[in-house]
């Protein structure tokens, strides 16, 4: 199907929050068209003459897209240079004069061309007219988005455990979260439609959300990645109920199989650049006949994060609002950011770029090996029923003491943890069975406002103590109000604590010292 | 005088806005205290692993800071190299492992740091315990200015000119400008004081305003410079009436001797860099006993707009508070451009960083000798009266027809247009006295609902037409709310119209073509 055969994106200004509506176009406009003229002096514009910058000319050095991430730095005769010089006479060389002046606020073009074919080849988005607008990373990113689309007191959705920083946003707007349940694969459509469709029984006479934060692929804390099926019904429920979906998806390039407890420390085999496209579950852009789907990529997990730099795809109307606010909030993003990531993605091409992806997936798929395989081994791991990550009915690994028969345990018998094997990002999320823990029966026995955080506070601290540390799962509780703080008055199911493991940072055998010495402790604290 | 025997700032919090107060501290600060722990592990952040980014090393080189900048570009053996390491083997490399990484929000410490002492140093601030805290340029720092402390419908204090980008942040808020009158050295005290004694009678029923916002070096249209005695009396009122003071002050080391229209071409002596920060004008930090001023301070216009990067020089609380919000809004500065200012601030050395930035205002004050001479021979000038930037009683030059006897000119007779020779910055303004313009007084006769701004309208198109790009005066007025948008709605002079001519970039024989064309088109549109 060729482009011009999609839909272009419906009219969803209605959408737009005040404050986005009345942002106006910068006057400068008018003096950007008259700069064309052949001939013209321009004594309009208060820049610097760049023979003043202090640069004369940089290189970097970078990896070959297929360089082997498990083994050493390659050599000097391996690497690819980006070369940079304030007035360009080496071909290929990008002009620092250009990128560390003031530029144009969507970001450099030919960066935005190269991110548009990418998008368009491995994002294939259902309407033609998406556009490509530069941000400096996807925290700024959504907090562009939420002024675009919300008002104080909004409700938004988001699924059941969600990214703290993105809630740090709207929470002092007055804002709060509709949290949607969670099942291995992430947002359970039925779930969304239910809330939905009772909203105004639920919520009587309240606005309707419109907003949708979503990070589908390697949830964070989850772990979990949504596949296409689901996807499909979710747009639709979202279409149906005219909800825009921000869909924030940095991990994109890191999906991984499903681990196999059985084999777990199967070699990776790697894919050529095309086919790991090809193996990538579909973005919501590639149902998105509308525009609803305001994309958030971001360089900072798949090159680095001190690059702040990423992109927005989405509809022409919302980018042109996004880009007044940008003029107004960051302009643009570093020009040297800008101008590495693109000589670094000119340098290795689309394919190489994948090829890159590929491997550097391949290489955090091998640490979520690692990391799976630490834990099944320090307990006794079975397949669980229904209490994995707290979500009934969900695949996963149950954990039992270390030495436990498997023979000896009862149908009904819980288990201390369960945990559903990351596909996608970089963390792990664990469940504990709480009633397992003779602290927890005393906090409960005693009267505690909420035992199950309290718990999990000082397992917490115990684990720092005995230097293991992990993130409390209390970080990831949607923001609900001030009457929705405990465990009780959120309706959360009782007994249950939540921890999350990240597995980018440190290397498999350091998070297997780790795993030992989380066994310690959990085997202190849980019934034998 | 001691920093320990300052005052500390006093307690300033009752300006936070209710957006501002409501931010909250990051969960993740737990964590960090507990990363300290010697031999601990953790499983805790999300970072990606640094083996993962594809950079190796890079370098960059730069002029050194005495570099004679109207010459070429140093040779390479005058060249200074700034060097960047993923693991640093070589001294003095920066590291580019914690540079590309997720940093902390406040910025590179040690950047930090070095511009702690630079401000100490230079701008020696009346209170003890003022914060830095790094921005993306001041654009992006003054929105974050005006979220810490402006509610919606707030009236914002300002030049009677000023830069439209500032107000394009508080406009969509419905915030409201409340211009003070300008004379050549910018905002004046009288002024300012009547507006605020006198505002329970102008505004009866609204709330005061209690922000400034200010550019006191080479303000943006105007260039003028604010001196010493007129900062002191400012600050003196904006205590008494508890406002806070954004200084903005991105041309601050961009100050000029006034011109001397009898030697327009005399030789700039070149200063040292010790010179140099005497001879600064004091920032209103100086005078800020109260810790009421945030400086917002840029290497945009000094080093490269394109790093997107300066520093906010502020009290403890609002520095607390506008940490929360870049935490959300933009977590750090591009690490690449923090981490090649810092290195080239490190390489150069304050002494060093002086002396760059004496030289660089020696090269903007010859083009700024240029632009004013190549003025005054296009035109009969004359010391001004009365009319000088249309403020009676500002020093200045007038200017009539090329060729006028000045034994000629009448006592009371008007120039066609005047302007004080900016004494900072990248900026000239004009005014002109459009009575002298034939269709300018057609468009009065015919009862033009605002002929100042048709008037001007067409004659910055007539100087589009005639290959001369200049900024209309229209762009700088503030906004009063749309009840003020006609010159006489606003309660301005009549008859009088704006232009602005930016200095920085052209070379000062293209504008002095510039000035031929403009100079041709003055003698069409004006009376003989």
């Amino acid at each position: 199907m060729t482009v011009s055969a999609l839909p272009e994106a419906i009219d969803l200004s209605h959408h737009l929050s005040s404050l986005a509506r009345h942002r106006f176009p910068s006057p400068l406009k008018d003096i950007f068209k008259q700069m064309q003229r052949e001939g013209i002096i321009s004594m309009a514009g208060g820049l610097p003459h760049p023979s003043l910058f202090p640069f004369v000319d940089a290189s970097v050095s970078v990896y070959p897209p297929s360089a082997d991430l498990s083994g050493p730095t390659p050599s000097a005769a391996d690497r690819m240079s980006l070369n940079f010089q304030k007035y360009p006479s080496d071909k290929g060389a990008i002009d620092l004069s250009t990128i560390l002046q003031y530029g144009q606020c969507e970001g450099l073009l030919p960066l935005r061309k190269w991110l548009h074919k990418f998008t368009l080849d491995v994002y294939e988005p259902g309407y033609s007219n998406f556009e490509i607008l530069l941000h400096e990373g996807n925290t700024s990113g959504w907090t562009k988005v939420v002024r675009l689309l919300a008002e104080p007191n909004d409700f938004i959705l988001c699924e059941e455990f969600t990214f703290p920083s993105a809630m740090a946003v709207w929470v002092p707007m007055g804002c709060k979260a509709v949290p949607i349940k969670l099942d291995g694969q992430g947002m359970r459509a039925d779930h969304l439609e239910e809330v939905l469709a009772n909203w105004e029984t639920t919520h009587p006479g309240m606005k309707r959300p419109h907003i949708m934060y979503i990070v589908p692929v390697g949830s964070n804390p989850t772990g979990s990645t949504m596949q296409a099926e689901r996807r499909k019904e979710i747009y639709e429920i979202c279409a149906r109920y005219d909800i825009i979906i921000a869909e924030d998806d940095p991990y994109t390039a890191l999906q991984y199989p499903e681990f196999d407890v059985s084999a777990p420390s199967a070699e990776v085999v790697h894919q050529s650049g095309e086919e790991f496209a090809k193996s990538l579950v579909p973005s919501f852009l590639r149902y998105d006949r509308d525009g609803r789907v305001i994309r958030l990529e971001s360089f900072s997990k798949v090159i680095s994060p001190g690059a702040r730099l990423g992109y927005f795809v989405c509809n022409p109307v919302f980018a042109e609002r996004l880009l007044r606010a940008t003029e107004v909030e960051s302009q643009t993003p570093s020009g040297w950011s800008q101008g590495i990531i693109l000589s670094l993605l000119e340098t290795w091409g689309q394919s190489g770029y994948l090829t890159w992806l590929s491997r550097l997936r391949d290489t955090y798929q091998t640490r979520r090996d690692g990391l799976c395989a630490a834990i099944a081994s320090s307990f006794t791991a079975l397949p669980a029923r229904d209490y994995a990550a707290g979500v009934p009915g969900a695949e996963g690994i149950a954990l039992y003491h270390k030495g436990t028969d498997p023979a000896s345990i009862k149908p009904d018998q819980r288990p201390i943890a369960t945990f559903v094997p990351p596909t996608g990002g970089m963390f792990l999320w664990i469940s504990f069975s709480l009633s397992l823990a003779p602290r927890f029966r005393q906090l409960v026995a005693e009267g505690a406002q909420d035992p199950e955080k309290t718990f999990m506070d000082e397992f917490w601290e115990a684990l720092a103590e005995n230097l293991v540390l992990l993130t409390p799962g209390s970080y990831y509780l949607p923001w609900e109000g001030v009457d929705k703080l405990t465990t009780s008055a959120r309706g959360a199911p009782s007994g249950i604590g939540y921890l999350r493991f990240a597995f980018s940072y440190e290397e498999p055998a350091v998070m297997a010292e780790g795993i030992k010495r989380f066994q310690q402790v959990v085997s202190k604290m849980f019934d034998a």
